[in-house]
């Protein structure tokens, strides 16, 4: 596994109201099936439903407070790969892998205090040769500018 | 608020599990005064006591999963305008910013969905022209190869 994040995705109850506070601050994303996006460096922070974020990851939604930590690799047999060795560190698999629904193909383990990680390839995000993640153009309106 | 994150602290019950748990996945880190870094492309991924990382946000240790993102920000008074900034876009004020046991400045809210982010100045950790995030050289020994 090296030594990098791909994406934080946060749980939200509130898709509109979520993106409004972010975009308050300062933030700027791309919305695409009721998920938005913000690049921040090498890595995208993710705002995505409660329950669709806890049902992808297999976890009861109360548990690990909604954050999802993913780990993007460059190959379906490298995400078996790297379940495969999590499983025998000591995580629990939450998920095994499986074909996902933007045509990609990932799985999650909880680590030993049940934090949740998504291993996962998409065939969508391109990573850079150090592994940075850099999303691409969904082709969205941008958001207005927040009030 | 720039658009980036500088650190993910993991809350753990059991930091020399949690640190293995990594170690075994490949990962090598850094530990100081209880607290184990790992540099993770432009931020820092860390692992510190459950107990120790909700006092230090002020929130109830099972509230939001035990992960804090952190912002870190050039100076003490980035850290007073955008906690401000936050609170005026509907962020809960959890710990007014205040004097670090590491000599930074710092203070923490919480977003509209309760997850849990620090904006800080630390004097000892630099960031890059884009806000990127590398740590120093603690100076401690470095892990042995895991098992």
């Amino acid at each position: 596994m090296e030594q990098r994040i791909s994406l934080i995705t946060l749980g939200v109850a509130d898709l509109s109201r979520a993106r409004t506070f972010y975009e308050r601050l300062g933030w700027r994303g791309q919305e695409i099936e009721e998920t938005v996006f913000f690049q921040a460096g090498g890595l995208a922070l993710v705002l995505w439903g409660r329950e669709k974020l806890a049902a992808d990851s297999a976890i009861e939604d109360r548990d690990a407070g909604g954050i999802v930590l993913a780990h993007n690799v460059r190959s379906p047999a490298e995400v078996d790969a790297l379940l495969a060795d999590a499983a025998s560190a000591g995580a629990q698999i939450t998920q095994p892998a499986r074909e996902t629904f933007y045509g990609g193909y990932a799985g999650h383990f909880r680590d030993p205090d049940g934090h949740v990680w998504e291993i996962a390839w998409n065939p969508g995000f391109t990573l850079g040769p150090d592994g940075s993640l850099t999303l691409p153009d969904f082709g969205t309106p941008q958001a207005p500018q927040a009030p």
